[in-house]
């Protein structure tokens, strides 16, 4: 370890290539040439910066303290002389200032009057490569959207005449009271959005009083996001399970430590599926006179940020399976929870094995496409454990949790009903800070707040546990339906009526 | 009281804020400062006019007496010195200056050939906000189009070789006379779209011999509703009951004794629902100076006319429930109906209750989404009926009625045939009068009855009595299908057929 | 009768008022004052043309007998001095210049595919007033459209390995040969697309061996069709029955006295349907100078091509009922099919009354709009009539047949396969005699009868009689669906995926 | 025969008629006389280059040796003197040279993404009659639409904490190893795409350890890609029976010889389905001077590349029958595999006959529209067949292939997991080496490998033998859905919700 060592900008511009390759992080020197020859496929964009200043395209991608857990200390070189440092000199594209334009114009907070707003908002004002990754999907984002979709063959069967001048929203999830039946759900790379990262989510999750689920990768460190937290603010931590069990135990044990409630450990993500419009975007962002012609086979570019900044490390482990999970019972008394169940025989072999529950998801329909909505999922769950365990639903020794496409406290509602105990949301709170910061993160709870007390009023229901089956009708839940191709030619002829039409517009037929 | 005197306009204008807060409407001056404080959502709009003349504003959205009904007699002041006004200007926008010129152009009467086109001719030409109001609903708006689509899911059986010289289309409401099975439900603020108001209907219901449901919150007051009634047309009445029992109490007995036949009680409102096409309109419609900057939260502005208007009158009671029917009854003893069942539980129990019936409605889907259509609910309600307790229908002694997404006599012959007694029109009888007064209300129940009667005929029905279910198939009445996410890149590939075409235009494939 | 005297254009033209109406019709004057009083609501386009030559206006709509049969031989005033007629200026407005340049412009005949490049062409280059009235159907166009989409739900199950090196498409209609299982259905007003009207028909129905029913409505007489018809020629006659049954006698004597093989009465018309793109056609025709002023409802313009040529003639009995098929089969041998049957009750009764056979249809959806479709009601009545009266179709001695959408040989193949013994086909011959006279119509029957040909071949039949229910999948054919109304939110915040691009159109995500 | 005879341009150059017509193909001198009395429908074509030098039109269309194997010795007349053959001036079009253009700009292949971005690319640059004929399907194109939608109906059921650390997507089709579940199905007329036609295909299979199923109609001929075959390459035929079996038996048996593993006998083809965006394609590429009038009907000029190919040759022969299969035993002793069953009855005959195998096809839609997906019939032959003789899939002895459609690895895996032994695709690999030859094919085998590792670890399977039914809910597969007609009056009036807007876009509701 070399941390105080002065080391001058030229000395590090000399080692820009493969054979041996500093960068500067924060005003530190690192020796990542073993990087390149780990097979690691983020080479590429690590070569960009060699033996330059690469703070800015780290830091969104790893929390602060990646790159010292995962280089040995001998490579931390020492410190830059600042003044020697050739400043990268980032141009600011017409593309890039059109953004800023659009950010400031963006409408202000008590006009957002919906979920979707948040979407729309960010859309617009995000940098293109963060809006890539967040709203990027498996495939042909079949099961994104059908995550979404699956909601709306659920309708509700309310109940007239109760007495609802007192709801209350409020319930426990793993034990732990929530201000409604949503928590906060993982999800990587906050700071692609907005500076303070995941600590946006984790100041608004305080005021509202919901969990917080702490992403394996988040920007920010995991420290971070738990000393940011209020006294008695419930937290949980969802896992990548590592190549190497001693980083996964160390890891989870210091969670434990830090008071984390509820470990929820991803099962969908054995490899990271294919997100091609991320990776799409990839192609755009480079320099053209760097691309390789027709033909060319050379660099493996074929990735977005997703691939890239995971690639390197192992932290996915596809050898995962059912026999870990005696060793993590083993190593921490948290409940555990799989995250990514999607069929009912794996949720009743997660309730064989005495686990805490399990999250009916998809990944937000980022791995496997054609994969089911976690709320279609869900019906078929609660009636299986029921007919083969005499389990019913919601269930405290054995919790159901559901995640993907929620946009409407009533989609929390129907699945509520339908026996989950609470659900996850995720891209939504990432838009709204993108956009907002963590005030835009305020203000989508209390949306979803609002609409919820709103909608439990209107179904009759005085307490989330009023939520039962009979107000819903979900019988259309398992109709995946395509329409037969459309009728080009007869479409193309027929002449569509057309209503009465103000004088002037008149002319043809 | 102090209703004679004078005050000048210099005077009321001193009193333009907060703490002390005077209007004047239609020459009269009142001291609205309380309102200000009880928490009342539309204070700012009342706060815009303080110290002025707030009579346009008040005119469309309040039935004459409110203000009376609602400020105590100390508070009103006495009337302005009318010289003394300061006229506001009103400066005409370019918009509304288009809008005119588009009501000036709109096509005579008898172009209008269906219901759908004073919808198309209304959207063009009235005022953004009425239609704003208007044709606004819950959420996402999925349960108002539902209403309408359900329609489309049930088909016709006719039957042939019937003898059809004579049709007769009438029918009996609760023991009344209608010419077709067919009432004009009750819609809110009138005055929005026409200055007469409710009396379009009032007077075309007269002329055509159907029923008129009054509102709870009409734009003109109950009183001249009934006055303008013919003798012997009948008129029923939909209430939303007030946390202040004795204001029900009061509206009711007054009801029962001006001659109003049926009571309509609703109970799908427990709290107004967010409807955010019209939420939306009113930032629109703001000064773009006095749009606070993103981020404040100062005041909440996220409110539409519904809730603007609604507010401050504790009108609809949340607390509202199943035991209060039998103090119905011990009031008044005009039929009870329930406006608002959504399922056969509920419908079961008003029956047992002993009420006169009930109406399946969703509110025009401005309550809850995802709420099913009256229309299936019907089907739901007649068949549990007649399994618990051996009901037919249509029911003298337990009358169902549907609302919601009406636009041909074909929708309502669908309704009737499944087992009700009438059906509910609103929406397009206000658009019908916001283009063209009353004479388009009259044009819309003209079409509706020529439309009956030539349906009839094509069905082989000779008298509402004849239409049957088994001339209707309502088999797929329960399929709520959303197609699956759409397969956007297949898509964008296929390369669409095309006809034959003019060889001028001949070019590329 | 005074056939032979010589009227001047001077006298005629002073005849130009309600009072007093005289017109010239191929150089002969008529007094049609007492058409005006009958309540004709035809009137106010006769009274346009009083006092003039309406020859023009008067031809394409009715058979030249059809004055001479309906007014009383002394309003025959006599023959008009040719010389002394003032010329009608026509004006060539550009609209119509188009449309001739559009005319010459159309592709030659072999370019035509398939019955929808007919449709395609006549779109563009009949007159407007010919298309809305041919295209136009009932309400919202549901049944019209359904008629041809029911088609799509029906899937062939093709057996492979049969010797087709033959095959033979000819069947029998009622006993008489056809080269396929398809007729020319009857349709009215052919000389609105083209001068020779319903001739065009004849003649290539004797060129492939095909059947025509002649229309009640047709534009060329009765007489001058059975005169076209080649020697053994087999002519069918549609049958509006009317409230004076004396005409109706007349008529089908005189019929079967001239050889026509087959009565087919329709019964899905009691009173002609509402179609709206025909009537709003009517008032952008019209002179915007005389257009009455909104509100104004003197005179009832509301009627298109349709209602206008009908309303005079009391043509259709909505009195016709079962009753009169007795009184039918006394006055007539001709076999006796009812077009028009709509459930499979009707399709019973018929055949317990000893009738031929029935047409399914809904009028080509211009009757009753969400009537279901031909081949639908060919499933259940199939069903139904083999489970009440142990038939099995095709049938002999109950013929089944099918009308309305029909575009494609497979369609065709699909209905027969279900058990109709033939189709009729109706539009399509419209808009291909409309763009190319008879040899437009030799050309679609040519098509069909190479696709019908081909398509055997494919499926394995040899005959007709090998089309068996095995090969088709109608499971689908009572899905009648609606998709939920769609997500406006949300589908307006997804981001559609992208393919690859060149690399010269690249520009923004 | 006179091989070695010149013979000069000039010569030739008279021969330029019906009756007396001489080509130049490749140098050589042929009378191809005769084949234009034979009522072939190719005629036009010929007469075209009549006297010329045709090489360039025949080329892409013929194998090398079609003319010699058709054409009689004493037809062949020697070879032509080069110098003195008029060079045909081909004008290259602006059409083509922005083709051209486009061809240039086309994306590095890395930036293909998945098997769209191939079509995507291909299409803009492909020769218009290229894409027309590989595109291009029957009738409506419904059927070959639902091939690939049927996969949409299928969802997944993955298992998860399954070890995949390794999977291996290997397997044996009819004995022999594929490096995946996937082989190239046969397709004609390759070098329409691409100069080297199929060799592309050879080449790539050999590198990624695929199978090719070589077509009769191959651009090159027979030998030339059996030559290509890298030692070991296992190669299938695609056979068309002719109608001169002594033909077909010398070529299965020269095929035995050169040691192809498995002759997939085409059933789905008794005539060539018709192929209207091809033939359409014909009427634009052609020269408008030559173009008859409106009406004329002398030529029969309504075919694409695909009828104009074939006709001449009677090589798919209607009278194939079951009988034939005992022949084809009696000459071959390859595996029999019957291409193009379309139904349970047919597969069960194949299987009793001791068949190895069926393939279920619907030719890629370009036979029999309405036709049902190999897919789904896939769901209906593993059900009867199991049901009748207790057969379980996929099976060694008699083994299920399916084509069309497919796109992505999880459409293979989806009828791998439903039975199938392996997934024949076409078109993606046509349009993949128009664009970039054969390492255009090696790069859609390569992301199919990717895509298909992938999946198997989101799955939670090992092996290809993991694949198993309750992977996928196929329970959608027989639902046809059309939707009812679109309701154009309610939806053009309904005013779309929108989300919120930058302050700058702000105008109109």
């Amino acid at each position: 370890m070399n941390a105080g060592k002065l080391i001058s900008g030229e000395e590090v511009a000399k080692h820009n290539r493969r054979e041996s390759c500093w960068i500067i992080i924060h005003g530190k020197v690192y020796d990542v040439t073993e990087f390149l020859d780990g097979g690691c496929r983020g080479s590429k964009i690590i070569l960009k910066y060699a033996g330059k200043d690469a703070t800015e395209e780290y830091e969104p991608i790893h929390p602060p303290d990646a790159i010292t857990t995962n280089l040995p200390p001998e490579k931390h070189l020492g410190l830059v002389e600042p003044s020697t440092v050739e400043k990268v000199q980032v141009k600011i594209t017409d593309e890039e200032k059109a953004r800023q334009e659009r950010v400031s114009n963006r409408p202000p907070l008590d006009e957002i009057l919906n979920l979707h707003d948040f979407e729309a908002i960010a859309r617009q004002t995000m940098p293109e490569k963060a809006w890539a990754y967040y709203s990027s999907a498996a495939d042909d984002e079949i099961t994104t959207r059908e995550n979404h979709a699956a909601y709306h063959r659920i309708w509700f069967r309310p109940r007239i005449l109760v007495d609802v001048t007192k709801v209350d929203s409020s319930t426990k999830i793993l034990g732990y009271k929530s201000s409604m039946p949503v928590y906060i759900t993982a999800t990587a790379l906050g700071k692609l959005g907005h500076p303070d990262g995941e600590l946006n989510l984790t100041r608004a999750a305080a005021k509202h009083g919901v969990i917080q689920m702490i992403p394996t990768l988040a920007s920010c460190s995991f420290d971070e996001l738990v000393d940011a937290a209020r006294p008695g603010q419930v937290q949980f931590l969802q896992l990548y399970v590592n190549k190497d069990r001693s980083i996964t135990k160390r890891l989870v044990q210091h969670a434990e430590k830090r008071g984390i409630r509820g470990l929820f450990i991803t099962v969908d993500a054995p490899q990271l599926g294919r997100r091609e419009k991320d990776m799409r975007m990839k192609f755009e962002a480079e320099d053209p006179s760097e691309v390789s012609k027709a033909g060319s086979r050379g660099v493996d570019r074929s990735q977005g940020a997703a691939r890239a900044i995971s690639a390197c490390r192992s932290f996915i482990d596809p050898g995962l399976n059912w026999k870990d999970l005696e060793w993590f019972k083993s190593i921490t008394k948290m409940p555990l929870i799989l995250k990514g169940v999607q069929r009912w025989e794996d949720a009743l072999k997660a309730y064989d094995l005495g686990l805490a529950g399990v999250v009916l998801s998809n990944h937000g329909g980022r791995q496997l496409d054609f994969a089911r909505s976690g709320v279609e999922v869900l019906v078929e769950v609660t009636e299986y454990l029921k007919r083969q365990r005499g389990l019913t639903f919601p269930n405290e020794n054995f919790q159901l949790f559901v995640d993907g496409g929620v946009r409407r406290a009533t989609d929390v509602i129907k699945a509520i009903a339908l026996g989950a105990t609470a659900v996850g949301i995720g891209r939504p709170f990432l838009y709204a800070f993108s956009s907002y910061g963590s005030e835009g993160v305020e203000r989508a709870l209390q949306i979803l707040h609002d609409e919820f007390e709103m909608n439990m009023r209107l179904l009759g229901a005085r307490s989330v546990a009023d939520l039962a089956p009979d107000m819903v009708d979900a019988s259309n839940i398992h109709s995946h339906l395509v329409a037969v191709p459309s009728d080009k030619l007869y479409e193309s002829n027929y002449e569509s009526m057309r209503h009465a039409r103000l004088r002037d517009v008149k002319s043809k037929l």
